[in-house]
């Protein structure tokens, strides 16, 4: 753990310096070592390609078969095939398909008509993100990309007859935003897959004739920047062969200078190995991380990818979004913004809105954000809704969640920062300074916000200290 | 015109009093002649109930076959087929459809699996909507309860299998609102209306042995207190039988007491005749009217039914909902707002947080909405984007659209109020009075809002000024 | 029935004459009344045109929506709807369909993609049928013209988008062979048909509004000369106005003097009046009858409409034809042969076999069927299973369906050709003439067959008694 | 060649004996070398398992997603996607599917809703047929068993949601039938293979992943008596590691002693190597061979799959099929006479009377065919339409397609039969001898026929001639 520590330290202070270019990864300036072995003590001393950090916020993109039932989430088929005869899943088919139907049968309706990945594109920038993650495969197995090793299952056999994966990431880049995907490691009802599991996972056919071979084709034609690995907790890295494909992720791979992977590579390794830690979904600690980490979250909450029967009490305001966002941006986190497309190729105007809505107060805001770093505390001690980044020089922000009662901010954390200098303050997306005072005694910065008719936001807002 | 003005003066004086139970429509108290007779000049003396200025806000629903392809709108079919052939319309068709394909073959996937009427009910109570609409029957002639006219072209034989008009109209009722319903004259396709129009509206084929039966049969069985006609453009009111029928809903129908029509029943009847008057799509003349009426638009700026191709920009924003709801109300108007349900029976989030949002404005503000009477003036001389009503006494409202500079509202046409007595002044919502002052030379009434950030409304404001 | 029996007589005989042109329908001759009068009285009085009786040999057609689930047969939607829920209608939608799925849904898959009018008409022609009658419609309701009064429930409105009525029509007729439609009277589920029946037949919305419009549509447009009612048995003619229906299809219609009629126009009606008799389904008393009638068959013993999942074991054999046709032609009747398209628009091999097999006898033995009258005797005294015609003048044929022992024919019901002059006795199909005796004491005609090595036919045989 | 030839004539002898129990496949009783080599050499030294040339008739069935469209016939896929633009193919997905359909998409709708394995082994049966071979596999690559290697891709994941091929084979075998299964190397379509092909068959992953393993699981899992390869055009055996397949086959499978294969194992392979040659499609020598061979046809002249669209022309007649037949026999094949079955899991009634003709003129003339061994004439050099069998000891059977002339039939090549001694000459399915003389001169037998009156056959005759 101490060594991660330090590792973390480091990285923040390397990667000070060349900030220019977030959009395009950038290369790894630092040496390292000839060959990575595949062990995880090897691998864990990679440094992570820095561009990562500095982008903070990424869009994902559940979408596949699932999409078309669109009912429950991602995980349909196997709520369906587990379900216990009188659940929601069973009553969903039976009242609404004829007996027999089979999951696969869903495919063709996979249409995506409506797919502009431009318009995607421009979504996801107007938004603010910097990088797009999406599902090139999920645990039912059917891929995104004509993959050679998934016969009639896959993007290009049945449904929309069309390289989606490709498609977005062509679009996804042309906007400067950096193209990553999900894959998962496992899927549910591959036989080979359950043969090996039935062997307790002594034999490794999954693994060496569709796995690992998918995984290479991906890679290597479509040049990811993020590999997001899901299904951990169904077998050992050693059945996945996880180290030695990292090793040759890193090593030899057309992305090795600039790819990122998270920690989901088998029981036991999420939040200890990888570039950056997602741990679980939803990973949000409150506290900071010795390790770069990131919190994949989901504007659905119930599900990841899109519900036709969602109401809007399902979805996260922009205030709920945005307290998010400071929470784990504070913490030393990324944010990977879940959306769900719809089997038309459309991202419904709720998601839109709430995009947006983000990409509005980034546009006034994203100072704090994007090229922050954290701070020495991260929510204050005295309003514990205000959240701190730091450039890692002058200046501290502070994100307040709430407007205060009579417009007078107080804090309890900043105290120093006062006392020392006089620092000048401001809001972001005022003009001005604002006025301070600091009660030594109790310990509490008292800052006086400006008018709020005057202020341009409407959920959240950041004050910027700034030290002489 | 002269004879309008007075009787919309009338109107407005005898419907202050009694204004409890608005949401159960109320009879007409009035003494009425004995029977209208089969002409405007009879029908044109009835006395609306007064129920309908008292809610002011409806919700309007346009559900079809048409929210099966769902896209450019509920004139899908009319649109394709007499389009261009390089139309979208028939591109549309010829990306997703084989050759040959009918627009009635939609009707089969006209689910509506999902529908859910108590949801809808309990979602446009919330929006502050007091009376629902819903298409029984657009100009594509499928019936949204099993006519005994439409064999093979309704909801119980194709498609849903459920009476959707019957289902909602109950739902609706429940909650304590009121229930009507649109009905389309014609039917662009029916081959018996093409021929009476073929005829030059000679012969009534359509009116005698369709229309007029499904019209009687609707009343008969739902007993809608509104019914709001469609498809006038096509031919004469002579055609459609148009007074015989009001005559009969007037006299003997189950709903006589309460219902009210609008003005589509004929070329150059509407703006002319009726109960309210809703003269063409989205009107919103913003200047008071002598008869009442009403502003039916739509949230989707684009379409009337759901397009599962919109985007966010489609929609209006609450912020453009709420200055068209102070124009209407102001006016002397009511407004119906409508939103198109998907095929499976959803109305999507976006319709759910605009009308959410309509709602938690109006749970403050509804005082100057609902029991309303137009002012003396509309809209402010000075500050333009102040929309008036009153309550009819001593209470006059001022919508404020846009929270003004220093927080000072400058109004122009309010002195009067001022100069004579010296009025109470509140912003709706928040508690005390506000500092006023009058510039009686230069006629400017100012007034200190509040602090904004003790305001709750985000949208827009209310000043009511109460003359003592 | 004395009338009946002398009528009957007559036209035998007056159709004697001019029989040339068999295929295209010949005017009555004969004076007629100037105007028949809407009573059976006198349209009873009307002289059959000849065409028909000398034919012989129909093609009947049954096609319509209930071709897509071509399961159980035409009858299928009242089957399902008013079946046992055990029942193996209400099982097969259970297992193949989703709840909720309507009748009308089936109407999109009836594609009729493979139709070609041409190769029907070109296979019934070498079947030797002489005339083609096509459900126009059915109980269901679906018409097989667009028609103006059947809107979204028709053939033009969902399904193949295509006059399959008006395209074999004229197919049929490009092959000179007659054109007549099936038309039934009422519609299982016609809401407005099942109120009137709910009134006990007081009211006769349907009949005014639906039932007569279409059948003067489809008679104005389309001019079959045959019209084949069906449904009689569900109300009185007075509520179908069958009688009014007649005078004028009689006095005034495009087809007046061509046209006929079969008998099914009411509660009582069958058997009793019109043009011919068809009386019950598959009609074939095996006696000669007073009145000429028709015997309505089908190829597949167990149904009308195709059924996807028929056996052979449900088609009549050859042999099995051929006797039906022998004994109805012997006794005054026509045959009309019903065989079921499929929803592609194809007629099945078994069926094209069975008809061309029925052509090429045909092809040997017509002269025995088409232009025959009936003979004194219907089917041999003795050898009963020998069915006899005749040409109405010096020719006795005798339709032999099982090859007799050691070849030699008995015959009982000849003598007396036998005893008075020496006719000539051949068989049809062989040179030469036959030896045969007669033992006077016992009354048998002995005839020695052919070698039956030297004979073409397999399936049954036609010895032909030239009286000289 | 040599080698072949007396090792076929081994194989005729070493079969006498025991022919008990026919439809039980037999084992081999002759010693064998310990183990087969992976060579050909080896491999071909192997005696054949003799069931299979007792049994001589087996029913072939071509069933798959094919079926679907079942349109042009099995290779759909393959020609629609080659196809110029203006092809016959293209036009019809045009027709009748949206633009982006792809062949997968078919898959749903192979719903086998009809199938009833039990009545398609007891057609078999009375048939004739003691053998049944089912497509497990053709070149599009979907299985007709739920394949672990054909995940979403296999019958039971999309389409009938059954495992067609076990409920065949169950139902076969109950009915004492021998079941096989017909299985193709290559699929056109599987990215895996066609890298292979693009790598000049340099790799072998296709082979070694997919094809191999699959073929040992439907082996292991089926047992099959008989497994008929296909695809061999496509690449040497090497690339499909054919020899060392059958190694396993032949050593250690659970078929070892029973299992025979066709010679389609590679390019050059056909009509040199495997247990029975079929050469190419509906090969038919008409000739004897020095090998065991079998003749694959239709009863579709143009197809194996299902069509559609057929016509009765395109469907063998029972003459040819039993002229095909007696060739067949003659010259020391078996006859594999293949239906298509359709989607629903018919086979529709013009195939189940070709099956049953052919079985009700078995059940009379079996005695020639079932048991037969190659006479040492195949047809007769004077009626060369007389096709000749023998039992291998005193009987020699002529089976004659045309009934002769004056009911004598004349034979050339059987005159040593009755010069040395004198037979017994029969007719199969009539009591008594037939009269018979030999003009030594001309060398012609005459044997005159009995009536034909008398005769149950109707479409070929079998004339049994008994040495003393």
């Amino acid at each position: 753990m101490k060594r991660n520590f330090y590792w973390c330290f480091l990285i923040f202070f390397l990667n000070i310096g060349d900030i220019s270019g977030l959009n395009q990864p950038q290369t790894v300036n630092v040496p390292k070592a000839d060959k990575y072995e595949p062990t995880w003590d090897s691998l864990d001393t990679r440094p992570i390609p820095p561009w990562f950090d500095e982008v903070k916020i990424g869009i994902f993109l559940h979408w596949g078969v699932f999409s078309v039932p669109s009912f429950g989430g991602e995980w349909f088929w196997a709520n369906w095939q587990d379900d216990d005869p009188d659940g929601e899943y069973v009553k969903f088919m039976e009242k609404n398909y004829p007996p027999g139907f089979t999951y696969q049968g869903f495919a063709k309706d996979f249409t995506a008509e409506f797919f502009d990945p431009d318009e995607w594109a421009e979504l996801f920038k107007n938004a603010g993100a910097k990088y797009v993650i999406l599902t090139s495969k999920h645990h039912e197995g059917y891929t995104l990309w004509p993959s050679k090793y998934s016969f009639g299952w896959n993007v290009h056999d049945v449904g929309p007859n069309r390289d989606l994966l490709g498609d977005l990431a062509q679009a996804v880049r042309a906007k400067n935003l950096t193209f990553g995907l999900y894959h998962s490691l496992y899927e549910w009802y591959n036989p080979i897959y359950l043969a090996d599991k039935n062997n307790s996972f002594t034999t490794q056919e999954f693994v060496d004739n569709k796995m690992l071979p998918e995984m290479y084709e991906v890679i290597n034609n479509y040049q990811p920047s993020v590999l997001w690995s899901d299904g951990d907790w169904e077998a050992n890295d050693t059945y996945f062969r996880s180290t030695e494909f990292l090793a040759w992720l890193y090593n030899d791979s057309p992305v090795k200078d600039v790819v990122l992977v998270n920690d989901r590579w088998g029981i036991d390794i999420p939040c200890k190995h990888g570039d950056f830690y997602s741990c679980k979904d939803r990973y949000n600690p409150g506290v900071l991380q010795p390790h770069k980490w990131e919190n994949a979250m989901t504007l659905d909450k119930s599900s990841w990818g899109f519900r036709r029967n969602a109401s809007l009490s399902d979805y996260l305001t922009i205030e709920e979004l945005l307290e998010t966002l400071a929470q784990t941006i504070s913490c030393g986190g990324n944010i990977l913004i879940n959306v769900g497309p719809t089997k038309e190729g459309t991202i419904v105007p709720i998601f839109q809105e709430r995009l947006l809505q983000l990409g509005s107060w980034l546009s006034i805001n994203g100072e704090a954000i994007y090229k922050s770093k954290p701070w020495t505390v991260q929510n204050d001690t005295l309003t514990s809704d205000v959240w701190y980044t730091s450039d890692g020089d002058k200046n501290v922000y502070g994100i307040v969640l709430h407007w205060p009662d009579k417009s007078v901010l107080q804090l309890g954390s900043t105290v120093s920062l006062f006392s020392e200098t006089s620092p000048t303050v401001s809001l972001l997306g005022n003009t001005g300074n604002l006025t301070w005072n600091v009660d030594s005694d109790q310990g509490i910065v008292s800052i006086e916000l400006p008018n709020k008719s005057t202020v341009a936001n409407q959920w959240a807002w950041v004050v910027k200290i700034t030290s002489s």
